[in-house]
């Protein structure tokens, strides 16, 4: 496969990109177009030590910031570098486009340059999640904030084809995301979406709760974009409180064996 | 105050309840009546050591179980002691309620038997949460998935009075769960919910993320009862998980240095 790579988006960009497309062609075989500004990219190239032809350097010669707003790559700039990268999955020039950049110009160009496959009315943004067992896929966490219920079937399908792939699962469990398990609790629109899913022939579960997300029984959750985007929110929040908590603990138990080991020395130099 | 206590409510009761009774008591002077069965109650009461007149057993017959409907209070168990608390409380024996018992039936007591405040179209479930600075009063957390946006302001203000009282805060600040801080950000429901909030006189500084739960930027957030109740049940699986994973960094650390105690012993003998 040959992936278009926004290489002028996200933090560290672009010799972040740089150094990762040549990782991921030593150790994937993977070619990629890097998309962004030549000469700025060129030197990096070189002095990443790449010499081969399977990692070509596509010139762009506008960033979208984060300042911009999300239709600039169609309106504004439509020579940015994440433009540029989805002009070359439309022209068939690559197959899949990776970018780290502004989401919102992502989606947008996804929709109208890409466009989206038949049957999906928009794309959705999906995030994997570590939890007990391995991983959890959820999705929409924020491109469908009033995310209509016939989405969710299209959240479910795509979600399913994504964790068979990436999870390597064969039917892949997905469950909606509720407030409780029995199939009447929700809000009017889940009790709509849960008949939706129980109709599609995939392998739906039934409602899960947002404990779910991190205990492993489930594969694909499926929301609309605001609930996903809140728990997406909330977890890296709280996992950070947690951590930084516990690991001053650690700090603390740390200080403790190391005083105690200095109070064993002391005690057998008398 | 006088507080009606549904003894025969929660994991562990009565005898926890009676035990936070006299407890409670003890430490703050407060009065209660112990709803539930007498013959039960009277013979923890006594083994409590509590011999005033300040805790008063009130008979009830019945327990609502988890498996009741959350009605049955109304329906059919009206003897039961979450029911009996609540009458309790209509006529003026107590000023308050406290059940760790059926939430459901809790709910529904204080709609049907005490009576919603002037102004509140229904109760709300609160939760409050331990952040970085404090607390975080969230609501509404399950009572009202299908929330209307008129009733934001309702929790608002309830959630306001609430963190002026319990946390002793003057004018607490109030946010708005979204995903993302300018006013145009979130659903059609949070946007209109957003001019409801502006227009209250309360302390009201905008809309809130899922990070500002846990990062002590604001006293009171409001939400519907769905998005709600999916943030604290996440919360509660993520904090226990990576509990449970930095535990064991802990145990594997406090081993490690163990380890290299006895060691250093190992080598001293030598």
């Amino acid at each position: 496969v040959r992936i278009a790579i926004d290489a002028m988006g996200g933090d560290h960009a672009p010799a972040v990109n740089v150094d990762a497309a040549v990782a991921a062609h030593r150790e994937f075989g993977i070619s990629s177009l890097l998309v962004g500004r030549e000469r700025e990219l060129a030197p990096m190239l070189a002095e990443a030590g790449y010499r081969g032809s399977e990692i070509e350097i596509v010139d762009a010669a506008e960033v979208i910031t984060m300042d911009d707003p999300a239709t600039a790559a169609i309106r504004k700039k439509r020579n940015s570098s994440i433009r540029v990268a989805a002009n070359c999955v439309r022209d068939g020039r690559a197959e899949g486009l990776v970018s780290a950049g502004h989401t919102g110009a992502g989606m947008v160009c996804a929709k109208m340059v890409i466009g989206a496959i038949e049957g999906v009315d928009r794309p959705a943004l999906a995030t994997v999640l570590p939890n007990l067992t391995g991983h959890c896929l959820l999705l929409d966490v924020g491109a469908n904030p009033d995310a209509k219920t016939a989405q969710f079937k299209e959240f479910a399908v795509m979600g399913s084809i994504y964790a068979e792939l990436a999870f390597g699962k064969k039917r892949p469990s997905i469950g909606l995301m509720s407030i409780g398990e029995e199939d009447s609790k929700g809000t009017d629109e889940t009790k709509e979406a849960f008949k939706i899913l129980e109709a599609t022939g995939l392998n739906f579960i039934g409602n899960v709760e947002g404990r779910d997300v991190f205990n492993g029984t489930v594969d694909v959750i499926v929301t609309d974009g605001f609930t996903g985007n809140v728990i997406l929110k909330v977890s890296e929040a709280l996992a950070e409180m947690v951590e930084n908590l516990l690991r001053e603990e650690i700090k603390r138990t740390l200080q403790a064996s190391v005083g105690f080991l200095l109070s064993r020395s002391a005690f057998r130099r008398f």
